[in-house]
């Protein structure tokens, strides 16, 4: 089995071409390609974290894959780090065989989180970005402003977070990579001025309300991963022209749509599925008076997708192919 | 992360007092001091074979433990050999940090599972016992005896399989270790002369029943581990006086309880989980007129015990104490 350092894992990842491999797992997963058993977790509480496994396979793949990802929250007061950790690991589909262990510590996980989000802004964000709204300041919320640079012409930005330290750090750190980073002090403000708003926190209450939203915004909710946590206002969702899931099944369980659905304002007619927006190739672009809502929980698709050409790329530097 | 190699865990495993430390893992499942979700489980058809992901913790350990194991069925008539793989992963249950991978290929898991056999035959098997009955050939057809081996003075053994080279193979083996092995032609011949018995193939149909079974006959069913899979006509268990569960949520959807519970034939009521058995220290012994049937579908707990007992073991190797 071959062990692959996070070293060699972040020397490989720039030479990969991320968009079009996680948008083909996406496509593979809603069109019944993938097969994708329910999300396996676990959460701690002294000191508090979560851990997912997420693991599948795409039909036609030589490959299977098992995920194992954690994040464990910190606590500033007690001076104790956020943490994550965990590995990607690569099994032959056809002898049970373990080939490669990319022990990530949650970085490629971040990465096809990240190029999720940016997917969703290249397809629905509006023509017009007057300003991009970050609420959070963690892993997440660095690396999707880091995708979007890619995406998005738009440098002016507005992050809301519970943590003055890290707000400042978040400002210094994103202010350095060209944008104009602005602190606000309340998530209305976000809503009120931004129509390309992200949300990245692990908050267990909705942190954004609908009254605030302005017509045309176009909103991606990834913090919410496991059931329980929530960042939206359930009202938002039905109020939104567009309801876009990662996965349904996983959806109707955890994110934003489960408050949603348990609360029954929106029916599972009401939500597309990412990869059939990808396939469909139709302009779902958020327009003047719309409002989009891409949730994203994370699909073991991505994790097999981005894990297999890590290995691939991997060989290749190793010239093993 | 230090990566455990199967020849280093060879090397390690003797060493281990194994029955105390999976019988301590019962009990803190059965007394409700383990967190083991529900079995992750993928199938493959072509080739045949299935994935388990089994993951937990015990409350006041420092570790979580996540393993996956596989085992592909192999094809005599293609002359493809059946393979198992998979490896134990240990993190830091306060941190997420990823501690080891042992590589086992599936072997901790087979020993893990032998072990609980032998558990469940020191525990259950009657006192004098005329003739041991394997059904299958396979790895854990093997090893069970090789654990029975120091727990019951008897070594007569019938066994029956589908193989005829394998059977083959397995008399003479197993007579090798100073065993006497007869095979037989039908699991009947086993049911009508063994008094211990244990079943271990992966088959979806009933290989032993009701009616040829005698009073004062131990079973220990281990081959069912996925939905669908049986070896046993449930009507068994619906005879037994005593009907014990590695772990009672698993075996409401799988194993020969499952079976038996769905044909209504016994009740919730009726079994008791093996952590109970072992903490109660009550004599469970299967007596002259008594069938007892134990069925092991394979807990995490087992895997989180054989996992840390190992990497301990490793360090003190390595004098990283």
């Amino acid at each position: 089995m071959r062990l692959i350092s996070l070293e060699d894992i972040k020397k490989i990842i720039p030479g990969i071409d991320l968009f079009p491999i996680i948008k083909e797992g996406f496509v593979a997963y809603s069109s019944g390609n993938a097969v994708v058993p329910p999300v396996g977790e676990m959460t701690f509480d002294n000191p508090q974290g979560d851990v997912h496994i997420k693991y599948g396979y795409i039909k036609d793949d030589k490959y299977f894959v098992v995920k194992i990802a954690s994040g464990f929250y910190g606590d500033s007061d007690k001076g104790i780090i956020p943490t994550q950790g965990g590995m990607m690991l690569l099994f032959d589909k056809s002898t049970g065989k373990e080939l490669a262990a990319l022990v990530d510590e949650c970085y490629l996980t971040n990465i096809r989180t990240a190029v999720a989000g940016g997917i969703c802004a290249e397809i629905l964000a509006p023509e017009k970005i007057n300003c991009i709204g970050v609420i959070g300041t963690g892993v997440q919320a660095r690396m999707q402003v880091l995708f979007l640079s890619e995406i998005i012409e738009c440098r002016k930005l507005k992050v809301w977070g519970r943590n003055k330290k890290n707000l400042s750090k978040y400002k210094n750190d994103i202010s350095m990579k060209g944008w104009d980073v602005e602190i606000v002090n309340s998530t209305d403000d976000i809503a009120e001025s931004c129509n390309l708003i992200i949300t990245a926190t692990p908050s267990k209450v909705a942190l954004l309300k609908l009254d605030k939203i302005k017509p045309g915004t176009h909103i991606t909710a990834l913090g919410s991963d496991s059931i329980g946590k929530q960042e939206l206002e359930p009202e938002i969702l039905d109020r939104a022209d567009l309801i876009i899931a990662d996965s349904i099944s996983q959806c109707i369980e955890r994110g934003e749509i489960a408050h949603a659905l348990k609360n029954k304002l929106i029916g599972i007619d009401d939500i597309i599925e990412l990869g059939e927006v990808i396939h469909s190739n139709k302009d779902f672009r958020c327009r003047n008076n719309q409002v989009t809502v891409a949730d994203l929980t994370g699909v073991a698709v991505q994790d097999i997708q981005i894990a297999k050409a890590v290995y691939k790329a991997y060989k290749e530097l190793k010239n093993e192919i």
